[in-house]
């Protein structure tokens, strides 16, 4: 039997391996590493540390592991769901990545980037931008968020409709195991069929079952012309099909498919202040629309016209603002990327991130908003997202003369059930691009089949039968829910 | 302990489940299933099962893990490497899953269909055309090999390089697990993070984990228009630095970059018999590139036309042929795809299937050719495949007077190894899309680490405790070995 280590003994064996100035313990110092981005968990932590190599991590695993101590790896410290940061046991070591931040190689033959997982993702946006290639991932934290923590939760974003999620975009991965041993799959390798498929095991695993140390990244061609319209269309359902023609007649070059409900456009425009919307008259329902390509601007343009042509003739389309400079296109970027902060300072919105397939969006839509409207008149719709993946961040947002914090109070849980309820019937996923975490962990129990349930605790024992990596976290209790165990 | 059935009672109980006429049991019948589609393993089975739901795989499943039966699935047979066929052991049961063909469901909003897993891939691509869709794996056996078998082995082909992977062309899947339950994923979800991703344990691993019953593919908008040019390039160098300028140049419209040697072509032609080359001079390297997009053909023919001047200004295209009509693109077309029949007739010829880095395939080919000339002069290099995805089929021929059978006794053995050591030093995989069976289950020993051997072991043992699935396929025994066991 083991023995838990005392702190002192603790302290000792991780500076001997990091290097004292790679250990924090003081609480000012440990504080931003044990709360959450939204502040709703904060744990505790006997040290934090920041190694600087993947030999370093291992050891702190292999010693962890050897002693029976829990270790939660952290990277931005971004996610949504409590699934960054330590319980308050204060029992478990964060280890943290961001002193592991090289871009390691650029390879512009292969159309590979290999980098330390600590590389945030702008960091790594810019590198590729520098070796004239597109890495193509777009998500609102990109200047703190790291490639670790994007890999070990999926991350989505605003182009997935083009070039898929974070999954989709690597060709290997570095990761640390439980027990301390190194796998490594980082040829860059665009085929190879020699054995299981192991990277898939730990991206979107949220640190469950190893820590990603490095990946090869896939580099993508930059688009030579850009096109972006801001359009107003009848209903979700004119959405939906003017999303089926738009892809008929794009060829592949739609980047960006994003729904506004006019809640949520009304709420950016007053939260930023000073910049009009692109559309002179108020609509229901609006939907930014990005082509790019390696063709000229011309024909893209053309392209475009084409499908607002088609909508407009079909009935979708009510009205259109086409971006005729850069500063439009960066406007109208900026009114999509603008809502989740600008809900966040206004307070009280209920966030559910749930998916559908395609051909399910509307009904879904318009359903939850008439279901959420009959509870609570006065709610502000704020649903965005993206369509072209059957993501939707449907946030309804506390009437205006309401206090955030008795709308909460009241009605968070119940709309949040009644919302992923709704996705659940339509065939959906209650959370489609934010993970579980500690937030959704025990939603799993309701929306996931038993077989599924245990499938992953069978995967999680193989890997980690001490359950001693990221506890308590994205897996809920199947014994203790009563769910049969595997 | 559990005690070995007796053939009838195992005949008995694979009746009662499937039904008499679902059980074939007589040397005649049992032929086409033992026997591998090169003729080079043959195997023995007590019984082949044709179930026709998924219910009858589960019980079939079910009641051999409670009787320690092993079970082998197939889909169309076409595996090269040996892994959908039972070894002489005379104890597994075949399944093949040839009944359970329907088309499902065809969603053209969510752009997916829902098939049973053993749909040939050619009559997947008709009902996707049928729907005016795309589905666009696209390799040699579409007629008879199976969407199943295409998942368990996560094929490849010739349109890789534009839309992946049979990996990437699937939303989610069904399948049964080794002890009958039945983990389902059907959901045609693009988005989905609540927990691990299993169906990318299953896909690629060769029926060892599961036995997928039925799979979401992606459908994809048929081209508008597409654009062929079969082009002689200066060497394989240039032939990367072409598809260098072509993906910056085309904007992702390269849906195939296939590199063709001259003795590939030689002796293509030689066995079509009646077709001229698309080039008037002899070359030693050529590639045939297909461009196709939701454009005309016009602006695509344009593209096409930009590509190859831009080859010809660097010195990089020495001739070139664009394909003028339809019957142009099914000739040139028709040269490539033949380049494999051809040398199953001519015999002699030593398969490698590898794939490295783009940026070292130049290096890797003309070097090993050169390796490969050194031991054997008169070897015909016929060199093809699809260089956009660093995958080369190496294939060395015997030299024209030589018989077959020596040709391979005295070299199969040292120039697979040659290629293998050779593609392995160039950070390579030993098999980009064939996979692993039992052809190349011990090479596994060499070109794996011990931590990746024994990762997919723990994954092995977590779900197939008894290894009662395809027993002896795709995993190397590495306690027999001497590579530490997890």
């Amino acid at each position: 039997m083991t023995v838990t280590p005392t702190p002192a003994t603790l302290l000792s064996a991780m500076q001997d391996i990091v290097g004292a100035g790679n250990c924090l313990t003081a609480d000012a110092d440990t504080e931003s590493y044990v709360t959450d981005y939204r502040r709703l968990y904060k744990g505790k932590a006997p040290v934090v540390v920041t190694p600087t190599t993947t030999e370093q991590v291992s050891r702190v695993m292999a010693w962890c592991h050897a002693n029976d101590v829990p270790v939660v790896p952290q990277g931005g410290n971004t996610s949504l769901m409590g699934g960054a940061v330590p319980d308050d046991s204060g029992t478990a070591v964060v280890i943290s990545l961001k002193k592991m931040h090289r871009v390691l190689a650029i390879d512009t033959v292969n159309d590979t980037m290999t980098v330390e997982a600590g590389v945030t993702l702008s960091a790594a946006r810019a590198a590729a931008d520098e070796a004239r290639r597109l890495f193509p991932l777009r998500i609102g934290s990109e200047g703190s968020c790291q490639i670790g923590g994007n890999l070990s939760t999926n991350a989505g974003g605003t182009a997935v409709l083009r070039y898929g999620n974070m999954r989709d975009l690597v060709l290997g991965i570095e990761v640390v195991l439980p027990d301390g041993r190194v796998f490594s799959s980082l040829k860059g390798l665009r085929k190879d069929n020699t054995g299981y498929d192991l990277k898939h095991l730990f991206i979107g695993a949220e640190g469950t079952l190893g820590i990603i140390t490095g990946a090869v990244l896939k580099l993508m061609p930059q688009p030579r012309s850009t096109a972006v319209a801001f359009v107003a269309v009848q209903s979700p359902a004119a959405a939906v099909e003017l999303l089926g023609r738009a892809r008929a007649l794009s060829g592949g070059a739609i980047t960006a498919f994003e729904l506004i409900s006019s809640p949520a456009l009304e709420l950016v425009l007053e939260y930023l202040g000073n910049i009009p919307s692109p559309l002179e008259s108020r609509h229901d329902w609006m939907v930014l629309i990005e082509l790019t390509s390696g063709i000229d601007e011309e024909t893209l343009n053309g392209t475009l016209m084409e499908i607002l042509e088609a909508g407009l003739e079909g009935g979708l389309v009510v009205d259109a603002a086409v971006a005729s400079s850069l500063a439009d296109v960066q406007q109208f970027w900026r009114i999509r990327e603008e809502i989740s902060d600008a809900q966040t300072r206004t307070g009280g919105s209920i966030k559910c991130d749930i998916s559908v397939p395609v051909s399910r969006i509307a009904q879904f839509t318009e359903n939850a908003s008439a279901k959420v409207l009959a509870l609570e008149p006065a709610t502000r719709m704020v649903i965005y997202g993206h369509m072209g993946d059957g993501n939707v961040h449907f946030n309804p947002l506390r009437p205006r003369e309401r206090d955030a914090k008795s709308f909460l109070a009241q009605w968070y849980k119940p709309v949040s059930d009644l919302v992923d309820g709704l996705a659940h019937a339509e065939n959906g996923s209650i959370s489609a691009e934010h993970g579980v975490g500690v937030a959704k962990r025990d939603d799993l129990l309701q929306y996931k089949s038993s077989v599924e349930l245990e499938l992953m605790w069978q995967v999680k024992r193989a890997l980690d039968p001490k359950n001693l990596l990221n506890p308590g976290r994205l897996l809920p209790d199947i014994d203790a829910a009563g769910k049969s165990g595997a």
